[in-house]
């Protein structure tokens, strides 16, 4: 008969070592979607650097801030920013009370799906259109047509829910970097609002760190009940020079780590790389048009050319999304052959 | 003759018991400069319950969110704003190289310490001193000035720093409420920069947990340099309404705990007390003409009026200075004798 202290020891024991050994294989190679390509050396290298106590280049913890693009860097951004399809979406859903769009354009380009019309209100139009559906409403209630259009909505390409279109490498190197007592942010152009709907469940980014375009807000008090409301005026574009203002503004210090992927994340990055000590400067690179999409210096979305040219000249990270990515999104399943 | 190992463990032994008796003091006994009256009672309550996992009202630590005002709940606010006298202070400084201000106002009245001429220009002209000593000038260059005024300049009438009128019950509580993993933020009418050139060194709050009064800002690069330029055009004024609007803006999660003294303070608190579940609201009364300052009603700086009524009417918890607190400021020896 088993002894059964001995039985418990030995499965104890077992149990120890069956839970070490995935950790201490994952504690000494973090960002397994990643290929063995000079991204991850990269990214690898600067975290040690910044992290060991004994380096001249040591940050704080409290100083380990990190801030990432949304669109197109965390998640795709194809054939249009998925916040813009939201407000398209939105449109449609609300017309009912607006009788008025059945004529006004660009509404009525929207609800007659008139793509050569809507393309020609340009990007006034799409501001209408984004006013609209994100303002006029309660904080609270902007948020519940957030999440509900986020689970019940999918990707005309793939089929997918948008958010599971997100980067399982860029999650990968979040979590690596949280692990390492960095504070992860978004800055993005997106609205706040929008992103902190789902931030927070799908990238693991609580609402206080996520800072985009935000629209000026009115307190309202009435019979006991408070609200806030959500104004149709502009308040931050958090797009371009946009983005140091509000890093400055929200977090109040410089980012020792910043990842675009295009021009529009430019001024993040020279920001983050101005600052004193090791900096960590990265672009995702669109180049792969059969599991994603190739774009980059004449894509009118995420186009990327100036920051481009600028990563190449001063050394800067540049993913080449086809070589250094084994795996795009958390759904499919990793491609095994490594690129060296 | 002793022996060392011996001597080791025994002076290792007492060496545990003088640290963890201390420890346990304070442990069982947080806030000790609060007298056990009826506002230390209702923090600890309050507390405890949302800290408590068997608690209908239990909070989860990330949603722990407690907001701050500055001026008068933090630190002292007579005979003026801190930050006002900073203005002030700085007019003088940069004097010489604005010869315009000795025949205009209300800079002639800074400069020839004219009260009766200040007083006149009233809120427009304070406006304009903290813009021309606040803006025009780099993020880098501002906080550089305010951290070298904060460790000269010497308070009126205690001749004390500015950065040693903080209240040593607030500095208690906010110690107490993160070590049960409250974030704790300052949600007040301060300039963000000047507030957060002091409140991580003063109160142990990061500058992301800084919100207040901004200024729209410009992001410059030239030559390969990077600044973020201050300019004179106000982005939010962090006051009143502004509080609750700023708080959702940058923070996204309402709070579950308030605390101000002013009616400068009232829609936070409203803002606070209209969520679900428990919520703290608290006030900073001062009554204590003595150790500090007694106003309320009527004050210019700081006026406590309808915030009063309506937290007598709704059973918020305020403090009354004189009664509540053994002790104001950190200088000082605690009042031994406590008020039941």
């Amino acid at each position: 008969m088993t002894n059964p202290m001995l039985y418990r020891q030995r499965f104890g024991l077992a149990l120890l070592f069956s839970l070490a050994l995935p950790l201490l294989a994952q504690a000494s190679e973090p960002l397994p979607s990643w290929n063995d390509g000079p991204a991850k050396k990269s990214i690898i290298e600067f975290v040690q650097t910044v992290t060991d106590q004994s380096s001249k280049d040591f940050v704080k913890p409290a100083e380990r801030i990190a801030v990432f693009d949304n669109d197109g860097t965390l998640w795709s951004e194809q054939p249009m920013y998925f916040e813009l399809l939201f407000a398209l979406d939105e449109v449609k859903r609300t017309a009912a009370q607006h009788p008025e769009w059945k004529t006004t354009q660009p509404f009525k380009a929207v609800l007659e799906n008139d793509h050569k019309a809507l393309a020609a209100a340009g990007m006034d139009g799409l501001l209408k259109i984004v006013g609209a559906t994100h303002t006029g409403m309660t904080t609270e209630a902007f948020d519940d047509y957030a999440k509900t259009w986020l689970s019940q909505a999918r990707h005309p390409k793939t089929g997918k829910p948008y958010t599971e279109m997100i980067f399982q490498p860029m999650l990968e190197m979040l979590d690596y970097l949280r692990k390492q007592d960095f504070k992860t942010y978004i800055v993005s152009g997106g609205d706040t609002a929008f992103m902190r709907a789902f931030a927070e469940k799908v990238y693991g980014i609580p609402p206080e760190q996520v800072i985009g375009t935000t629209f000026i807000t009115s307190f309202q008090f009435k019979d006991g009940r408070a609200s806030i409301l959500r104004t149709p005026r502009l308040a931050h574009n958090d797009d371009g020079p946009g983005k140091p203002e509000s890093i400055e503004a929200v977090i109040g210090r410089r980012p020792i780590l910043a990842f675009g992927n295009s021009d529009g994340d430019l001024q993040m990055l020279q920001w983050t790389a101005a600052g004193s000590g090791k900096r960590f400067m990265g672009l995702v690179h669109h180049t792969d048009a059969k599991r994603e999409w190739a774009y980059d210096r004449k894509s009118d979305i995420g186009r990327l050319d100036k920051a481009l040219d600028e990563a190449n000249s001063r050394g800067w990270t540049v993913v080449d999304m086809a070589s250094e990515w084994r795996r795009i999104y958390p759904f499919e399943s990793p491609v095994t052959e490594q690129v060296q």
